[in-house]
């Protein structure tokens, strides 16, 4: 499909700078919008008002959202009366912006990029409770040589509560360790990743087995505190508990309860109903919690993957063919 | 093949109480030998001297190695006219007993049990450092909200040294992280668990492009001091090393050279040239070390997994059938 004029794409210029030479080869078909941390914004060297940059695309990431420029990218693309596409560089729609450019009928596209290291941080905060790792620390610092007993992942049985991306990614790991996994997911049927697949309503059920629980699913009303205090009740003591969804998917004084009770008898936690959680919070010192401060997915492979992912989606864009990840905007404005 | 006389098994009484139903199953054709942690052998509840216990059969396992049974149990065994068999619960032949063992004629058989538990540590090493365990546990003790980026696995090049149980055993699982696995073998050839295999004349060319080098080989004139100076000069700066072989496999001088070099970045450790490693040990707190007490195969899967194999070699021996895992005696006598 020939364009009829420049594309207008808004794009941070740290971003720019790394896929410079593939958006060049649109040739003028492409005009970038530089995007600075502190919300300047050029066409071709020469400053523009947020009210005048009109971006028709505009990619939403890392770049983006962890620097100043958030606010002035926000203005800029809410403003634009030619927004027609949003490449983000997440999965999910918590933040309120993505439901604005849906609502402004612009095309937005997702990223699951983030899914390969948030699998990988699952499996860290697990194996470091399997192996002990605490103990053989403070048995290194007290120069002790004690050959600490530990439990090995074979055998072990795992549920993954949500199993899109990041699910998948779990499972594939820990069946290599010998674990049996089964998988939580609306559309239950099968998924040759998990060794059994059930759906949301028997969640409760499976619990009672599972030596590792990992909630691996978005926020949405189904989902807010399913980790509560009948599904504590029901882990077997020395469980562990591992939440990289998002923190309303738990129950917080009830997993605290739990953990005093030694069902959990660990938690992993990367996300919280507050964040960042504050300085008095009680997961800080808890001897049974690895907390991290929602940071599961900041690996260093993510932006070399968006930035493949949006260059293809852009290539795709300007040829008129179908976008990868498109979001359902029903999904977008309900979630 | 039926049997003359009753079989007399040695057979730490702790190890007994696990498998006493399969033993008596065989009915009079097993006559357990008894033997308590401070050295005393009964056989049917009366004490015999270790000179008069004359097991035909014995079985070397944790509860032998790590107890004070180890020098009755040798006693017991080296002196018997009628030793035919001895199960080990070790894939090595490092303890000199196991030579004599052959020497007297005896058949060994191994136990690769281990294996299982040593490639989670493996994982669970390399894991804490591509996550960035230790700066997220400080951040964690210091209340810090701090959202600290890591490396992810995937693409990530392996060099395992020793493609036995142990080594395959990483590679199934390095690869399930999206992980490029190069083995290394006498044999050469290709195994499904390795994207490359190469024999140990190529250790040298395939290092330099490895992000992490894991030991999995056993102390043979040909793995010693493998890991030199040479070795690890020729390590990609960040690189990370694992040694869950034998300590002789590594000059210590140039690894701790290494590390302050940069190549590798970190040093996960498991087995040492001294074991136990003195207190004043440079290892215990280097900051680029993480350091256990020979105990990777502490694994709890180990019983039951080694009971399995003992019962199973067990029966074959008393219906006359070959044994699972028979070592070569050239190997045990050479090594």
């Amino acid at each position: 499909m020939a364009r009829e004029r420049p594309m207008r794409l808004l794009i941070h210029e740290k971003s720019y700078r790394r896929v410079e030479a593939a958006i060049a080869a649109h040739g003028p078909a492409v005009e970038p919008l530089l995007l600075s941390d502190t919300g300047e914004v050029t066409l071709n060297g020469l400053a523009l008002s947020l009210e005048d940059a009109r971006p028709e695309a505009a990619w939403a990431n890392a770049d983006v959202f962890f620097s100043g420029a958030m606010r002035p990218f926000a203005s800029a693309t809410l403003k634009s009366p030619d927004l027609k596409w949003v490449q983000s560089g997440a999965a999910g729609y918590d933040n309120a912006i993505f439901g604005q450019f849906v609502q402004k009928g612009a095309t937005l596209t997702t990223s699951h990029g983030q899914a390969v290291g948030i699998a990988d941080y699952v499996l860290w905060g697990v194996l470091d409770v399997y192996q002990g790792g605490p103990a053989r620390r403070a048995a290194q610092a007290a120069h002790d040589w004690n050959r600490l007993p530990y439990r090995e992942l074979e055998g072990s049985r795992w549920v993954v509560l949500g199993f899109g991306a990041i699910g998948q990614g779990v499972a594939v790991r820990a069946r290599a360790f010998g674990a049996h996994v089964t998988g939580v997911r609306r559309s239950g049927g099968s998924d040759p990743a998990a060794d059994r697949m059930v759906t949301p309503d028997r969640f409760l059920d499976v619990l009672a087995d599972a030596d590792v629980v990992a909630l691996c699913a978005p926020a949405t009303p189904e989902t807010r505190r399913i980790a509560n205090a009948d599904a504590f009740a029901r882990m077997k003591p020395g469980a562990v508990f591992v939440n990289v969804g998002r923190g309303a998917l738990v129950d917080e004084p009830a997993l605290l309860a739990g953990l005093a009770a030694g069902a959990p008898g660990h938690a992993v936690l990367d996300v919280f109903e507050t964040e960042p959680q504050a300085a008095d919070s009680p997961f800080w010192d808890h001897p049974q919690v690895t907390m991290t401060p929602h940071a599961a997915g900041m690996s260093s492979g993510n932006a070399p993957r968006n930035d493949a992912l949006f260059l293809e989606n852009l290539a795709h864009y300007l040829a008129g063919r179908p976008l990868e990840n498109v979001a359902d905007a029903k999904d977008v404005l309900g979630g």
